[in-house]
């Protein structure tokens, strides 16, 4: 499948204009921020090349394009955790990809089994320097020895 | 300023671990996902770099590394709208960062005015095709050839 979207136009038309025109970068991707429809906050962060955007716009299931595997990956097509997109935004220079989501399944986002891959505070502040990360909602929803395995 | 963060360890380190490795890409970046800490969803996408972390880390305020301009970048030295970080969390690979802010001023995020970078939505499903973006929260809070002249 090739892009069938229009390249991005002036400056003006790509922040004011109603037409999408993804400025893809030199990989050929835009970014992708996931989160909780349900007010959960961010889930993942991935990359969308064309093909996954097409395929994420036209059945409204999160497709992302995975850069470790170099393939298109139908989110949760291994372990169930499949994503319906309640909503899809793009910002104002259309580099990067807002998808409000429902995930199926165990409702994990994260290969490591949590709810959301971003399961770690950085401290910030004064004290800060060389303080330690700071697990929160870690827990896992599913053993992903299991899920991934074979 | 260089970097004083250790480099990536392995696999079940950067997963697992309680260090802060974080795993700059070949320009070395990684992506800053802003959302609004009174719920108000994902006010901007942008990036850093070790010094920007290192700034955002120490001082509890949003610093970024400007791709466009190649320089650092407080995020509203120029505007106003300076980003109070009141938790900044790393995702599991450690190649992106989550804030959740307060944002000063008129509580514009966008560089366009809007709270938000991500004020059109992009139509989904069986009838998406073709179909123009859809403006929403896009009422614009600052005049930005007012605050970005001169």
């Amino acid at each position: 499948m090739t892009s069938s979207f229009l390249a991005p136009g002036s400056h003006d038309e790509l922040e004011e204009g109603l037409q999408l025109t993804p400025k893809f970068d030199r990989d050929g991707l835009v970014a992708a921020i996931v989160t909780d429809a349900d007010g959960g906050g961010v889930l993942m962060f991935a990359h969308m090349n064309a093909e996954a955007l097409r395929a994420t716009i036209a059945t409204g299931v999160a497709h992302f394009w995975s850069r470790s595997r170099g393939k298109l990956w139908r989110k949760g097509e291994t372990s169930g955790h499949e994503m319906t997109v309640l909503e899809l935004r793009v910002d104002c220079d259309q580099d990067a990809l807002w998808l409000s989501v429902r995930v199926a399944g165990t409702g994990a986002a994260c290969h490591t089994g949590r709810r959301s891959c971003f399961y770690r505070v950085v401290p910030t502040g004064e004290n800060a320097a060389g303080r330690s990360l700071e697990p929160v909602d870690d827990e896992r929803l599913f053993d992903p020895k299991t899920v991934y395995s074979g």
